[in-house]
């Protein structure tokens, strides 16, 4: 049993009343009308537009309180809001608000033969408790999911971001009181008090499941910690395997936009791993562009003959998800040694192969145990955006209930629907 | 963090063998094709029909040590087999080889305006460990199950059917061998050590998903101790509401087949509501046959007054699933009140409602959450085969990945898959 004993009554007292709060509105916004969850969202939109400057405001104020204490530039950039990064949070609920409504569809229905008529119905999840780091637009993305998935939302963002989170979420109770629905449906916790985090994880009793949108260190708290079952996404330690006979123009691109697209997002390529045959074509055309773009080449022995300036490769090197200028790659004997190597170092998160055999593409589909398996395609595409998800609250690494983007369906389930005319079982 | 202090270096030695052998047959099952998995299924069939008379005499030897040790006689029916039961487990793998494999299936295959083609592929979990009571049944079922879905099992079954899960996991381990499988795909725990429940719960790494399989006290004990993902089947307190306007022969019909065809399955009916019109007409022509059928009867205030010897309901009678022949009675005024007393009391597990109305037939679908809501159907039809799911694993009372009967599909999950023809994201 998980012992949470950090808690203070304070902090025990916000978890039970939000908690009750959270589960009242969920019964709320369960069975809301598709147009009413709409016109919330549209509404929230719109208070955001309307209140920018005082947004931009907080935010300033928190920045100001980062640059003090010392924030790294990476955290600066993720926490700053510009005017358009305001309006991109708007804009953002308004296709929320454009997409199908996941709630109350109905699907498989069939007549068995005892005479009952039975199918599944999508159905919200209940209350999702939302805990993440810097980035204030999580709070208006990730109310805005749950909210149209039917879900009631707890979000508990970085300290880092209070003010800007606050200004925030003072738009979306407004939405939400504009649409007529109760303020429990999002709330947004307002204290620094990291014991808030632990009373969350400690709660089974108020949230049906947790999303926790940061770095490793959180994902393992949570992960190790949590009562509720959480929706983890981890590293994105993600591969292109170029295939004997590959198209050398595709791979090399393919090769090219998986790195250094950008850098820093979970769908960048850490280790590229190169059939023998081709490894010295592919090679002589890309490692001019990688150093152009400034990427610093690690290399397997066989990579280091062929490549002048490539450091020798460690252990290391294949487990490290950079996010950054830096590639690791390997040159394997075929198909079969690159998915050894995807197995036993990947993350399961998305893995690519460039080929133009039909046989050996079947085989990496099937055989890589990744959340997204691509063939002649960049492994930056995994994005719920690109996949038509129209927004995603993160990308599972997990091997239940939701592997991927996580989109309006993955905060949903189905449960079992039945007919009958006065049916009785034999 | 979960701490597991009480396993001892000799079943931790045993975890991580098991653990490493299931992963490695993992990964061969997962792949294997569908012909090969139904020839493993047919050949455990001919096994167990083989070997039926070395299973009854180890079950004799479980039966005999259990009478001296004083189990009692539900749990002594349980763990008993007989020539037809055992037949019954031999059909059953014959059945789950004739069910369509869902391993590999495609859906949703869409392209995006990127260029990119997206869509999904039905995988197995990895590694399902079952922890179970009693049946020996259990032992092919789960393993059937799990086989046929491309996941290795290890299975757990209680101390007092020792020998005959090991005669049937003999026969199980047969059938795998003559079908060219590695033996880690089925393994079977011949140590009574308890122990070892506690080292499966704490092994992420060797499993992705617990199933446990018996009564509250081991559900319980799993959910609080386990670091891996659990599908939990808990209670069935099931209800029947019969609305105002229903059709008093079918009201009769469900509500005597939902209580009385089966008292000990989770899909019986323990509380029965009435609308407050119909009450007096089904109470008159229900409770005769309650009586006949020896159905103890507790009822709210209002019921009492129309039923002679009715015991009054305590608080207690709504929150119990008796899986006996006792019955609560609630009168309430309506829909709204039978739904929020079975929000209140319910399970989740199986509701229904009688009624021949169609818009509040509507609500009692979408508002009741449980994982099986039923209209003029009795609830005892929540079971995987009545469902076409061909058998199950369990009903599931967990509300994320699946809901109520899990049967292959619940053993599965989807990953993305992506084509392109060299595309790059922008």
């Amino acid at each position: 049993m998980n012992k949470v004993s950090s808690v203070s009554d304070q902090i025990r007292d916000w978890m039970d009343s939000t908690g009750r709060n959270a589960r009242a509105a969920a019964q709320v916004i369960a069975h809301a009308p598709t147009g009413v969850k709409n016109r919330a969202l549209q509404a929230m939109a719109q208070r955001i537009e309307k209140d920018r400057e005082r947004i931009l405001e907080a935010n300033a104020a928190d920045l100001e309180a980062a640059n003090t204490t010392g924030l790294s530039s990476a955290l600066l950039d993720r926490l700053e809001l510009t005017p358009e990064r305001v309006s991109a949070m708007a804009q953002g609920l308004n296709q929320i608000a454009a997409l199908a409504d996941p709630v109350g569809e109905i699907s498989a229905m069939n007549t068995r033969p005892s005479g009952i008529t039975v199918g599944r119905m999508r159905v919200p999840l209940g209350v999702i408790g939302i805990i993440y780091e810097s980035r204030p637009n999580v709070t208006a993305d990730a109310a805005g999911l749950c909210l149209k998935s039917g879900n009631a939302a707890i979000l508990r963002g970085g300290s880092e971001a209070l003010n800007s989170n606050s200004a925030i979420s003072g738009c979306l109770a407004q939405g939400l009181a504009d649409a007529g629905l109760p303020e429990g449906v999002i709330q947004v916790l307002k204290t620094t008090d990291r014991s808030a985090v632990s009373a969350m994880l400690d709660s089974p009793e108020y949230l049906d499941v947790i999303v926790p949108r940061g770095g490793r260190g959180l994902i393992e708290k949570v992960s190790a910690e949590s009562r509720v079952p959480v929706i983890r996404h981890l590293d994105g330690n993600c591969h292109v395997f170029v295939d004997e006979g590959a198209n050398l123009d595709k791979a090399v691109e393919i090769a090219f936009n998986a790195k250094c697209r950008r850098y820093g997002v979970c769908g960048a390529m850490e280790t590229l791993l190169l059939a023998s045959p081709v490894a010295p074509a592919v090679l002589e055309r890309l490692v001019p562009r990688y150093r152009e773009a400034g990427v610093a080449l690690r290399g397997c022995e066989r990579t280091c003959a062929l490549v002048a300036d490539c450091t020798s490769a460690t252990e290391a090197d294949w487990q490290t998800e950079y996010l950054a200028p830096i590639l690791a790659i390997r040159i394997v004997d075929g198909l079969d040694e690159a998915i050894a190597h995807i197995g036993r170092y990947g993350s399961g998160h998305t893995d690519a192969i460039v080929t133009n055999d039909l046989s050996r593409s079947q085989r990496f589909v099937r055989e890589v145990d990744s959340s997204s398996v691509m063939v002649n395609a960049s492994t930056q595409f995994a994005d719920g955006f690109e996949y038509g998800l129209g927004a995603e609250i993160g990308i599972s690494t997990d091997k239940l209930h939701v592997r991927g983007p996580v989109g309006l369906e993955g905060l949903t389930i189905e449960k079992y629907i039945v007919y009958g005319d006065g049916t009785i079982r034999p």
